[in-house]
């Protein structure tokens, strides 16, 4: 019994997304929310961001929260895979935050011996009336969004099936500003409530708006996958002995933003 | 720099696997035979079928070979990722051990939710000039095999790009045999040399043909993949918790074969 | 020397289309208006439509167009097949006027043998970092068409590359009125001025709003293909001795579309 | 109700090619053998091989097997559109013909702006359980082909799906003999017998080989398509004016072999 109606699945294969309205109730997203304030977060990395790691370890409602049908339903219809969780993670943002854009199904990967123009770990496929999505993720939104200045979720059109590589040859003609800040015709937002629930194919080319207004920006994500992938974890290269396992990224913004960075964000 | 020719690569992708004769020395061939004799074998639940699981783990040398430039250049030619060794092993076959069909691109799986025809885990790719094969073999022989008698390999040609599913159709319709025994019009050996070395893409559909020859059959194998993916180990299927990490099969013969056993190895 | 620049083949070939503002001049678009003038429009079949068939027959500046760098510059990088022309034809439209929604890559098309999900004219494929759609259609616009009201050109997003179909699944569930009517998630606008230039991918689902102003919608079309297309015409399906040639429609709203009609333009 | 069983279907789908046995009877082997004695062949511009064109057109029973259930059931099962017949001749063959190397998924081909990798008039593809050949030949054999000296037709396994060029390539690196003359470690024979019918993906790289024996090899042709393509013929490119309408070969043999040519046909 598939838990999105075709009209759904036709979306979310059309665009490489699909947010499902008021998923979660009032009352549980102030649970969920009531649940993060008793969890110490780790230092993100990034401006202004907060991350929870490995929620399924630190809260049993997290740990359900993974289960839950309203995620795995959306979830197994698109992997089509023995599923397992890959991760589990909240992030509170606030002011001045900003995530540059990631993902796409054609950006470039450096290895030695060259360079490639796909990351298998988002590489999906179609056969006979079922995607084969390797690497989705759901957010549950515990915040509205409802503009750019709120910093919404953002993302280039049907670049989760683009044939050609977008960030690294902008870079090479010198561009060196965000397209989230420089723009780009087919970059467009998505607003959402608190309880919304959005299903996510990796391969899109996706981020958030700087946050400009105050308040907290708060979500919780989970990452899922075939059962033959590993934990998420950052892995900058192979390692020598070959023995090391994670994930690597393939070009994103961060690579080649930072001239602008100073000037935009004063 | 490409370890494969052209012509090579052109093999392989057209086929699913390449044979590199004479890749290993004779010394190296009695050295690696020497290293296994001081290795205690498993039971791998085959007939007549000794299992060495993680060579690396217990001989330097075999460590060393899952190193080794032979085996490395040709498998990063095809994986085109961040690559990992999932796994290295070796199996010392007898007088009537077999290997049933398994492999093949749109063989089928059962979900939950369903019927699936892919198995992410060997569902390969090409773009721009380069292949994407997730899960490589490198077979390295320490027997010549010169004949079906001796146990060759077999595969179905063009399997490895199939679009339709052979073996569950073929059981619906009442087969009950291996086509290993039974036959297939495309069904194929590879005879090989001690130190030979094949080069396989798992998606090929492939196995061995029944030993009747005495002497044993001896080969040491390694797996690679894209650092995303797990140490191969076998999962019956998803784990109530989704924590559960490993390789499920999709259809294979061994499913299937049962009635005519008892007749065929008299 | 591509005509188009990376990010116009980009979005191109994520959205299905591109538009390049201000191809013709104001006196360009004048002289074809004047020729459209002196030209005996026929009956299209549409309300309110006249279409002006075969231009590059009956009128030498329409031959120019046809053959016009600013047209074939961008159809070559998207085609990459010696080429041809199929077709090229005006439309004048009046109030009340309508194109509803076809194209869109996985729509059902009956055989006598079964129900397909590939009409092979449109179907588009990549290959080393080229793009190769067989059909492909210029629309020189010679209106400003600002609003939905205009009877703008609008497209479900990402259908030219959609997996699944969406027209017939719909109309088996009931819904009888025009996706142009009811909405869908993805279904968007694009206005123009006279002038603008549209590529398209005739595997986009598109169409066009209900026209509503005063005025004319005028615009000319060329369509192009590989040199073993035919002629474009419209076939309504193989004839008995195999010998005919033509296009055939897979699901369009037009043969969905009827009961909410009357109610929708009184 | 499908003509071909799943493993034909399978077959043709791994191979590019299905061999039916026996499809005709020796009354009406004889019978189209005597039909051909009737009509006037042309020069086909191949040594030692006459050229019977448009044999619909010149003979009723050619006409009428054109449509028959036998060529038509098999040809609908992978073209899966609405179809026509592209041409119809024979091919009598005598001593010293040849037939070399062409078709093959990703030859190369020139265009004013560039290379290509890709011919559409072959380019198949497949989609929920059916197979999408756009170019799908018939063959009818009226003479038995027991051996490479008989000229039996040759192909490279998997060139109907390869992902790289193999003629080009190898003529950049020298070679100047054909494939049929020098080997190929996939370059594979089939033997026929008088009334066993081909059926042909015209992706496959095939040829024929050089014929030694006496006697006549001869064979009935016809190719099918979908409705949207043209009568085949040939054309070098395309038209100035762009209204030339027929096919264009990317890479064959014939366009690199020739310094061997008189010393391997003296």
């Amino acid at each position: 019994m598939p838990a999105l109606s075709p009209e759904q699945l036709y979306l979310f294969d059309t665009t490489g997304f699909l947010l499902i309205p008021g998923a979660f109730g009032t009352d549980e997203v102030a649970a969920m929310r009531a649940e993060l304030d008793r969890i110490t977060p780790a230092d993100s990395g990034f401006a202004n961001t907060a991350r929870f790691t490995d929620l399924p370890a630190a809260s049993g409602l997290f740990a359900r929260t993974a289960l839950d049908a309203r995620l795995l339903g959306p979830v197994r219809d698109v992997v089509n895979q023995p599923l397992r969780l890959l991760e589990g993670y909240g992030l509170r943002r606030g002011p001045d935050s900003v995530l540059y854009l990631h993902g796409g199904n054609a950006e470039l990967l450096d290895l030695d011996g060259g360079t490639v123009g796909r990351d298998m770990s988002i590489t999906h496929t179609y056969h006979d009336g079922k995607l084969y999505c390797p690497y989705v993720k759901t957010l549950v939104y515990l915040s509205d969004i409802t503009s750019r200045e709120d910093g919404s979720f953002c993302y280039i059109q049907g670049s989760h099936k683009a044939n050609f590589p977008l960030l690294r040859p902008r870079a090479e003609r010198g561009a060196r500003a965000s397209l989230i800040d420089e723009g780009f015709p087919t970059l467009s937002d998505l607003y959402v409530r608190a309880g919304d629930l959005l299903l996510l194919n990796e391969a899109l080319m996706h981020g958030t708006r700087r946050k400009r207004t105050p308040g907290d920006r708060l979500l919780v994500a989970y990452g899922y996958g075939p059962t033959f992938l590993t934990d998420w974890r950052e892995l900058d290269g192979e390692t020598g002995d070959l023995r090391g396992a994670g994930y690597v990224d393939h070009d994103v913004e961060e690579d080649f933003v930072h001239d602008a960075e100073e000037g935009l964000v004063p």
